[in-house]
């Protein structure tokens, strides 16, 4: 027994590295237990002895005792001396016993590919880190104590503002502070809006024949059903709304459809806001990427057209980066208070350091000048892209390249799954159109959505050059 | 006409600071057009005799024209010229026409009171300014390109392995980095756990007869009945567990019972651990304050005596500060794709930067100076809260003041709501502590909830003569 106490003191003394000798002994009698080396109903020696063993003072072993026994891991009955509970002992699954996986093992993954063109992220690597950092130390200088504290549900009012005249001046938004509400993500203020609707009792929210797939899975899991709208060269048919019975809000990409890449029509704008004001049905405006427009100044806003009948959603995920989680809606007055209410009962909110950090970033000017910058860097990109197609493929027809992150790459019928085959093997992540259809839709139109965002700039070449090894 | 225009010409020039002309002029437009000035229908000058009128080049005008026709402000029809568009006037709602608030106006709400003796937040003023933006200048530094783009639903890796090392120390909760899942504060992870829990087709969870109304609205609108366990001297009687027929978890603060301070006797840790084990039922654990204990060593979690049978929740926003919007939960191995599912739905998640800020403040160990700098200060809190009470109304009993920051002030039966009449007169902000009783459990005791991490230094003083003046 000596012995054994001996070695466990030897394998303590391994644990002691900078916490302490009672919590060390703590850590070291959990461990004991945990792996069975201890066994339920074992008796512990007298903290006199183990003191003596370990060569440290006896009220530690005592303390360390008295708190296991607190913790439920130990047992002390008057007579019979500290004995490990008997409860304290977990059965563990079989697969986690022995196999404890390194501390930064990843989950299995596909193997990760060489080239990226999936559309939907920015340039990661041209974040404003020292700007940012900037903006970090003015706000947390200038914070107020209570923005330390749980606060508005709709966030600070510092960002409001600022965005608020933001989005006037480079969106054409009619914004006031006291109707935008910070979310934290696309994703977060989308299934807010979908709690409101349904609250509403909105049974059907129209979507446009090409999207986001993991949006739509948002509005249907708050129990709402989306038929599609038709496309044609206008863009989305918005005189199909008034026909469609039950629909009581359009979610719309007016700006720069996703993925397809054109400007809504004047009368398909105009025909949107026809059919809210008649049928008091809202249009939800996700201007996912609204500043970057290459051959003429941005499309306005939908929502400026009546602030009453459009629900703006913007985000900071493709200006900036999606790691940030930020994000806005502008609602109508009289969704405000809905809005917050369907926030507010989870009420947690972007964190508000992070809020006031962007506020200053983008009163600075820091924000503008850096959608300037990246907007040259993507237009370049993008004329790249172009360019290297008409020389490769010059038979494909490259679509949507007014404005974004990404062009359409036009494919023959039948084509696509070859040629993402053909990618895929060429270690080249890449999407095709298909994927973005509504399940409603024919298909009509075979083709790739090429993201020309993400690849730094040492790999975009690289990437151009795998993209024309898989066209036709 | 001419006239007219040009004083929409001096009007608008007032709209030009610091966005160009053709931007100025697209604002000034859509403003005339919002408030009336420019009527549907109207027809507009030509560009030619606007931009002679306005002293600018005819392109501007031009552009400017074009831009509000794509927006759908105005129409342009070949002879007829360029009008305000029919729909482009909106109908405004009567309040909202004339009296635009002021940009930080707040939304009414009641009188803030003098002196704030809630519980539940932190000492705001105390924030380590300094340091966070320090561990904010090496997160910034450190990130790999990578940290700025959507991330593992799980959280940040580098936070999760420095928070398991932490937990392991500090709470003696069994962490593995991969079993941590980052939430954008507790309720956040409450809310995945009621998720979760409601898919396993649990119906009902067991809380304790005192606790937070909000925490248990969240699980209730997750579809989970709640019914009480009962309390006595011990701690949450959780030996009733065995007897609820159809409970499949139950929500526990163990280590500081929230409001009213004890920690779990170690027959009931034992219990309840034997209870989930017997039923495959799930403890959460919601260690709000661990930290914070004044008399001894913190009572380590109850997680670590079971870690499959356990969830623990944690969260920075009583040791830091609830703004940052930071908490974790430690799940046991067979759920933990299930809360990774439950949050990778909406698949927003904290800021990836401020996670990374936090686990620089973790690992450099700012944040144990942190939590040790307001250990003492709360405890010296405490002891003056003691003192006047002990001095000022000597019948009255303090309870639940060996952890955490708040205490239990014990009232004669039926002088709560006297009590906290008083307190609102003398503008004292207090909670009583049937407020926290669970609807099912009859009143056995009336007492106050003394929140003392709020005040700051400068109105401690006054909050407790205030205190003091509403005491029988």
């Amino acid at each position: 027994m000596a012995n054994e106490w001996a070695t466990f003191g030897a394998d303590l003394h391994l644990e002691l590295r900078g916490t302490g000798l009672r919590t060390g002994l703590m850590d070291a009698l959990r461990e004991a237990v945990r792996s069975g080396r201890l066994a339920a109903g074992a008796r512990l020696p007298s903290s006199r002895s183990l003191a003596a063993d370990l060569g440290v003072a006896r009220n530690t072993v005592a303390d360390a005792y008295a708190e296991l026994v607190a913790e439920g891991w130990l047992t002390a009955r008057q007579g019979s001396g500290t004995r490990v509970a008997q409860r304290a002992v977990p059965r563990r699954p079989a697969a986690g016993a022995g196999a404890r996986p390194p501390v930064t093992a990843p989950r299995p993954t596909a193997a990760r590919p060489t080239y990226d063109l999936k559309p939907g992220t920015p340039d990661l690597a041209s974040f404003p880190r020292a700007e940012w950092l900037k903006a970090s130390r003015r706000a947390l200088t200038a914070a107020p104590h209570e923005a330390f504290g749980y606060g508005d549900p709709r966030g600070r009012i510092e960002l409001r503002t600022v965005l608020a005249e933001y989005l006037a001046r480079a969106r054409g938004v009619y914004a006031r502070p006291d109707r935008i509400v910070i979310c934290a993500g696309f994703v977060h203020g989308l299934m807010l809006m979908g709690q409101v609707l349904r609250a509403r009792r909105v049974r059907e929210v129209a979507v446009e024949s090409y999207g986001l797939d993991a949006h739509w899975e948002l509005l249907r899991s708050a129990g709402l059903r989306l038929p599609a709208l038709p496309y044609d060269e206008l863009g989305t048919r918005t005189e199909g709304l008034a026909e469609m019975r039950g629909v009581g809000a359009a979610l719309m990409t007016a700006a720069h459809q996703f993925p397809l890449g054109g400007a809504l029509h004047p009368d398909r704008r105009a025909a949107a806001i026809d059919w809210a004001r008649a049928s008091g049905g809202i249009v939800l405006e996700d201007d996912y990427d609204g500043e970057f427009r290459y051959d003429r100044q941005p499309v306005g806003a939908l929502q400026g057209l009546d602030p009453e009948r459009v629900v703006y959603m913007g985000t900071s995920s493709k200006s900036l980066a999606p790691g940030l989680r930020l994000a806005w809606l502008v609602v109508p007055e009289r969704l405000v208070d809905e809005v917050v209410a369907a926030k507010g009962r989870v009420d947690w909110v972007s964190s508000s350091l992070e809020q006031l950090t962007f506020a200053e970033f983008l009163a600075s000017g820091a924000y503008d000048r850096h959608v300037r910058a990246m907007r040259l860097r993507y237009r370049r990109r993008r004329d790249e892209l172009v360019e290297a197609v008409a020389a490769c493929s010059p038979e494909t027809r490259v679509s949507g390249i007014a404005a974004g992150l990404h062009a359409v790459l036009e494919l023959p019928p039948g084509l696509e799954p070859a040629v993402l085959r053909s990618a895929a093997w060429q270690g080249l992540a890449l999407f095709g159109l298909n994927r973005f259809r509504h399940p409603d839709v024919p298909t009509t139109q075979d083709g790739l959505v090429v993201g020309y965002g993400t690849p730094p700039d040492s790999g975009w070449a690289g990437a151009l050059a795998a993209l024309c090894r898989v066209l036709p």
